[in-house]
C-alpha cells in the first residue's frame, strides 16, 4: 500500500488477517526517535499488544551481533509462530528484521513500513533480506517475503534531502528500465516537488520492481535487470571505501552506463541528454571521484559476483525502456570509465 | 539414494548436474575422524576441488557461533553462487551445515550425507535446518532442501549400539505411521539384524517422510503427524535436562502414546503390545525416569509450541498405521503420565 499517514490503514489490515497476537516493532535509533512514541500508540490504542527495540542507526548496525540481539528480543519476550515483527526504517532495518523474521522459530510473519525514499523504492520490495560480514556487504541473508509493506510518504518529510535524493537515483534507474512516461514524471516531480507526482511515481517504482520480482524471485534471470548501473555503481561504492553512498554511486553508475550505452549500443544521444538531465537535477555527483583510479574500479569490477573470468554480465540501455544484459569484456569497458 | 559405499554415485550425480565448482565438506570432530580422509580423498581423485572443515563433536555446538565459523569459512575459501556444500554427519552437522548454506549469500546448493541411523531417517530429509539458542534447541533456522540425500548405510558399521537403537526409537515411530508391513519388518531386522532389511526399512522410512514433507513443507498441517510420540518425548527430553538423547526420550513418548491411545482412542490391546514388544527389542528404557514428577513433565507439556492454554494437540494412534491429531486439556493427559 503506498499513500500518506497509514496507519490507520495499518490496523485495518491486521484486522482483515485475523491478527490477535503480539507486534514487536524493530526500528534504529534515527526512526525511534521520531516516530516509535506515536508509532506504538497508535497500535496499543487500537487493542493490540506491542514490544519495541532499537539498534543504533547505521550500516555498522547491519552485522551478526545485532541480527543475534534482535533473536534474543524475540525469545525474551516470547513473540511466538503467529506473532508479527515490523520493519520500521529504512534498509538496514529492513535488511536485518527481515533476516530475523526468516530465521526465527524458522520465519515468522513481518510488514515492512520503509522510511526513506530508498528504501520505499527498493528494498522493501522483494524478499531479500541480509546483513553484511567484514568480508563484504550483504554476504548472508535469504529470500523471505513480507505479507504486506506499507509506504507512507508522511515519512519522508523528515529525511534529509540529500538521503532523499540518494534515493532519487534508484527512482531514475526505475525510470530507465521503465520508460519515457515514468521519466517524464520523474523530471517533473524534481522540478516542481508536488507530493501527489512523488506518490504516483513510488507506486509506479513499486509495482515495476514487482513485476520482475515476481518473475523471478530468486534473482536467477530476469530480475538481474533492475542491476542496471550497479556493476560501476557497487565497484564505486566499494573503492570509495564506502564513503560514498549507495545512491550517490548509482547515479555515478547511472551517468556511466548510459555513456557506455551510447558507445557499444548506439542508444540515441537525445536519450542519453535526457538521461544526464534528469540525474543531474538530483544535485548528485556524476563523475567518478579523482581519487578513484581507473585500475582500481577495473579491478573491482572483476570481483564482482557476475563476473566470469575477464568478461562480465552488464545491463545495457538499447532506448530508456528497453534495456538488456550484455556480456562485454572487462578490458572494453576501459575506453568509458576513464 | 539409499545404498551402501556410495562415493562413486555422489560423484556419478555431480557429474549429472555438470557440477564443476567447489565443494565445502562440512563435519564434525568424530565424523571427520573417521572418514573425512577418505572421503577428501574421493571427490579429489575425480578431479573435483574440495575444501574441509570439522568443528567439535556434540550438540554444544549447533550455536550461531559454529554457524558463523562456517559462513567464515565459506566466505575464506572464496565459494561462490555455484558451489556446493555437503554435510557429513549427524543431525547436529545436518541441522547447522543446512543452516550455513542456506543463508549464505541468500542460499547456495547443499547436499545431506547422513552417517547415524537417526539423521538418516529424519533431520536429513524436509529441508529443516536450525541451531540452538540459550533458550532453547531449534530456534532458529530456515526450511531450505538439499539438492541430494546420499543414506549410505555403510557408515552405520562405525556406529556405537547405543546411538544406533536410539534412531531406531524413530524408525518405529515411522512404522507406526505407515503400518503392520513396516512394523514387522522392523521387528525381523531387530531379531535378525540383516543389513539388507536394515537398507529396506530405511528407504521405507525416507519414502514416508519424504510423503509427509512434499504435502506440507512448511510444517502447518500433516507434517504434524511426524510428532506422534514427540510431545511427551520433548517434554521428558528437556526435564532430563537433555541427560537423554532424543531417540531415547522419543521411545519413552512412544510407550506412553501408545497407553494414552489404548486409553482415550480405545486403540486394541493387541496392537499396544505390538507396539510395546518392538520398542522393548532396542533394550532403551521405556518408563519415564524417576527423578521427572508428573508435575513437572505436565510444566514441561504446556510450555510446547503446540500448547494452547491448557490444551494441546497431540498425535494419537487410532489403530496402527491409522494416527490422527486430537486436542486434549492437559489436566486429562495427567491419568497416563503417572
Amino acid at each position: 500500500m503506498v499513500g500518506s499517514d497509514l496507519k490507520e490503514e495499518l490496523i485495518a489490515y491486521l484486522k482483515s488477517i485475523s491478527f490477535n497476537g503480539k507486534i514487536a516493532v524493530i526500528s534504529d535509533s534515527n526512526v525511534a526517535g521520531l516516530y516509535m512514541g506515536d508509532f506504538r500508540r497508535a497500535l496499543t490504542d487500537a487493542g493490540l499488544t506491542v514490544v519495541t527495540m532499537e539498534f543504533p542507526a547505521g550500516e555498522e548496525s547491519k552485522t551478526l551481533k545485532t541480527y543475534e540481539i534482535i533473536i534474543k528480543f524475540l525469545l525474551m519476550n516470547k513473540m511466538g509462530r503467529n506473532d508479527i515483527v515490523i520493519a520500521l526504517g529504512g534498509g538496514v532495518t529492513g535488511d536485518l528484521t527481515g533476516f530475523a523474521a526468516a530465521t526465527y522459530m524458522r520465519g515468522i510473519r513481518y510488514i515492512m513500513i520503509p522510511t526513506t525514499l530508498l528504501s520505499m523504492v527498493d528494498s522493501s520490495v522483494g524478499g531479500k533480506t541480509a546483513v553484511d560480514m567484514p568480508e563484504g556487504k550483504n554476504l548472508v541473508g535469504t529470500f523471505y517475503q513480507p505479507i504486506a509493506v506499507f509506504e507512507d510518504i508522511s515519512y519522508l518529510n523528515t529525511l534529509d534531502e540529500k538521503i532523499f535524493m540518494q534515493g532519487m537515483a534508484e527512482v531514475i534507474k526505475t525510470g530507465i528500465l521503465k520508460g519515457k512516461d515514468l521519466l517524464n514524471l520523474i523530471s517533473d516531480y524534481l522540478d516542481e516537488r508536488k507530493s501527489d507526482t512523488l506518490e504516483d511515481i513510488i507506486f509506479e517504482c513499486v509495482l515495476t520492481k514487482g513485476e520482475y520480482v515476481s518473475e523471478d524471485e530468486f534473482d536467477k534471470g530476469k530480475r538481474k535487470m533492475l542491476n542496471l548501473g550497479h556493476t560501476i555503481g557497487h565497484a564505486v561504492e566499494s573503492c570509495s571505501r564506502y564513503t560514498l553512498s549507495h545512491g550517490e554511486a548509482v547515479a555515478i553508475g547511472l551517468n556511466q552506463i548510459t555513456m557506455i550505452s551510447e558507445g557499444i549500443e548506439k542508444m540515441p544521444h537525445e536519450e542519453g541528454n535526457l538521461i544526464r538531465n534528469i540525474l543531474s537535477k538530483t544535485g548528485l555527483g556524476l563523475d567518478i571521484p579523482d581519487n578513484i583510479s581507473q585500475d582500481m574500479l577495473i579491478d573491482a569490477i572483476s570481483y564482482d559476483k557476475k563476473c566470469d573470468h575477464d568478461k562480465i554480465d552488464i545491463i545495457v540501455i538499447r532506448s530508456i525502456g528497453d534495456c538488456s544484459v550484455k556480456r562485454v569484456a572487462i578490458d572494453d569497458l576501459k575506453a568509458y570509465v576513464r
